[in-house]
């Protein structure tokens, strides 16, 4: 039975995503979001939406960078620890262990253990109401050698990257099993559905 | 050893929408989309991004509204084949045996046999290069019964959504299993912390 329900921000899955950001202070940040996703492919572009409570809203708004951290799924306690206490007074990196670098190519640490990060220029700002969208220019990407293909790009099953169930299970999961490569098997769907027309 | 790669639009895990309007003649169209994700809360908004040739891009520029419906495992071949052939020249509902059924809130169809849809009101649009991000005011949603929490709200365990292994793998993946509770977790490693530092 189809049940129309109240709106909800409910997108399954959503990503769980590691901001990385300098103060203007020079002091390295890191904050969890979940609402973002890839909003452009040339020029590549990613969308954050952040409300302007957290500290990470007013340092992208001041060095116009940030960097979206992908972190691994062993790393989902620190991931949930880091989206739950505030910059302004605690020092996520510290208190988790985890490291910042700078990126070569925006003013924004990178964390050193997550298998890969897209460092980012902000591009363009779009406020919505209780968040503001942050759309950055990925301006050049850091990724651990071992989690590549041949072609030089992160592998999902190497990457192991954790998702978020959203308010409707309030939990974070991994990736399961393969179903079958895309642009491709949407061909036998084609060819079963002619057999049956013939 | 940590790469600087060329900049790529690679989102692990990135999720895999199946956009729903309706043509100017009425007629209901359905494509796949992985570039997007929640972009507010309050009001609910989400964006997906799309590029001007596609049937989809003038059908929402005309209507003002579209559905984000969020397939179920089972569907994987349906998803892929329906971002494969352009509504221009198929009825990619009848082709995949899927039934529109008209959104009481927004001016678009929803797939009935998908557990979910949001249904979405054109908000803002942003032009980025390749692609423009539909930005939609999430009116309301449909969901089927069975896949409810409790509190009425999508269970990602019901559901069993798609996620697309973006151009690192080029595959369609499932959940896997539940890591842990967010908001909770992370405080395990605050005591595991603290305890270190006795």
């Amino acid at each position: 039975m189809k049940l129309s329900l109240p709106a909800q921000s409910i997108l399954l899955p959503s990503p769980v995503l590691i901001i990385g950001t300098y103060g203007s202070d020079g002091r390295p940040n890191i904050m969890t979001a979940a609402w973002g996703g890839i909003t452009s492919s040339k020029p590549p572009c990613i969308s954050v939406s952040l409300r302007e409570a957290t500290l990470s809203y007013h340092n992208i708004k001041e060095t116009k960078a940030f960097t979206v951290n992908i972190p691994s799924e062993k790393y989902y306690k620190e991931a949930d620890y880091i989206g739950m206490v505030s910059g302004r007074e605690h020092d996520k990196f510290k208190e988790t262990g985890l490291t910042p670098e700078k990126s070569k190519q925006v003013n924004a640490p990178f964390v050193k253990e997550f298998p890969y990060a897209l460092e980012c220029k902000l591009k363009k700002q779009v406020d919505l109401g209780m968040h503001t969208m942050f759309i950055g220019e990925i301006a050049g990407m850091v990724a651990d050698n071992n989690v590549l293909n041949p072609k030089q790009l992160p592998d999902i099953e190497k990457v192991r990257p954790i998702l978020w169930g959203s308010f409707g299970s309030m939990g974070y999961y991994n990736i399961g099993d393969k179903l079958g490569d895309a642009f491709s098997v949407g061909n036998e769907l084609q060819r079963s559905k002619n057999k049956k027309s013939v």
